[in-house]
């Protein structure tokens, strides 16, 4: 059971870092980390020097091949990001994402944190597999953090929200949030309809196109049923089109 | 004039964390950098190589002997420590000190924030100096945190402070937010391929089933550009379904 965010390293170089992400975790009391696809390979001696002791951390880190892998038990995923990424997306601040996770966590959905590697941060395609944007209010001239910075401070707010107090919320009316698996699912059977309907003008265009549908139907954060009724939609507007 | 609260390390080890602090201050909008006692010496290499073009505080700094010269010209000063010092002293969280320290300053007080060295942060005579200690509420029992880290914490909540900083926003990529009629002519659009397409068992369950399409769609939020792409959608089901 998860009772706190996960935080999800994708791409990260230096074992070092990985070490000092984890320490800044455990300085703020989180110790699931995730990592997909390490550079220099895992478990890490640089690692375990860099954490300073946060063994807690370090010792569950659990491995993936592929971001989506690392989401699919998910139900809500922040994305971390300091440059805008074209995509109609909501933008949170650390301190604003925390309140939400905490009211999330309390009503059972499992939170995750995306936070890329030290080269280029998060590529688009992981940032639309989120449902919002944390981006840290910093000096606009000179904004960029290193990996565990990113971490603690987003760490340390989720720490500071312990207490904070209810001001919004989503009536789910006792459907559970749609897991990232079951969304992912769902893109996927649509994809197929709008390629068999020549939906893409090029094949160019068609990734983007796809992460801008898919943003659209992640923001609206659909439960469980309603992914089943979006399956219906496919397939009722599917025979419409047969009966022309 | 300071219109912002000095950073002071005192006896601080090695040039890369001095470095390091000074990007995090930078990422926070402070400049003023003042140091006593460095021990591998002043100017560092190593430190311009670790603040990742933070010049402007790198080339700023000032060298004190004692930390009794390093304050002397301010009129209030917080210190930071992660342990009890057996002292009679206000402690404050860093968002609370720097709450206090807008009001200090806007009043034209000069504050300075004293950080202790890697090996064992301020001793008692440092921390004697201070009106007030800072002390950041971490996991109590993991809670010791790098130098360039603190420095970043508090400078962070230093920079919060700074106005409502808007908590949530979306970024809309010049796309404006579809208008209700907008939906709407969706929604009926939709509405008949459903028809069409058989999709509802009963015609009494219809409205209802299609006030809960509506909410889902409209808590996403579509821009005008993703109605359009909505309508195409429609198209493209039907004409794959024709196909088959």
């Amino acid at each position: 059971m998860t009772e706190q965010p996960v935080i999800i390293l994708v791409d990260p170089q230096l074992g070092e870092n990985i070490g000092m992400v984890a320490r800044a975790m455990l300085n703020c009391g989180l110790t699931e980390l995730r990592i997909v696809r390490p550079r220099d390979g895992w478990p890490s001696q640089a690692a375990i020097d860099a954490s300073a002791g946060a063994v807690e951390v370090i010792d569950g880190v659990t491995l993936y091949e592929t971001t989506l892998d690392a989401v699919a038990d998910l139900n809500r995923v922040y994305a971390t990001t300091g440059r805008p990424r074209g995509m109609v997306t909501r933008i949170v601040t650390p301190r604003h994402g925390a309140e939400e996770m905490r009211r999330e966590i309390a009503d059972g959905t499992k939170v995750g944190i995306l936070f890329g590697g030290e080269r280029s941060g998060l590529n688009n395609d992981d940032v639309a597999l989120a449902d919002a944007v944390i981006e840290v209010p910093l000096n606009p001239d000179f904004k960029s953090l290193n990996l565990a910075q990113a971490v603690l401070l987003v760490s340390y707010e989720w720490r500071m929200s312990q207490d904070a107090t209810l001001g919004e919320r989503l009536e789910t009316n006792e459907s559970e949030p749609a897991s990232k698996a079951e969304l992912d699912n769902f893109m996927t059977r649509l994809a197929d309809g709008l390629d068999k309907g020549g939906f893409f003008k090029s094949p160019a265009m068609r990734p983007g196109v796809l992460r801008n549908i898919r943003n659209l139907f992640k923001r609206g954060q659909p439960t469980e049923q309603e992914i089943r009724t979006l399956h219906g939609i496919i397939v009722a507007l599917q025979k419409a089109g047969k009966k022309n």
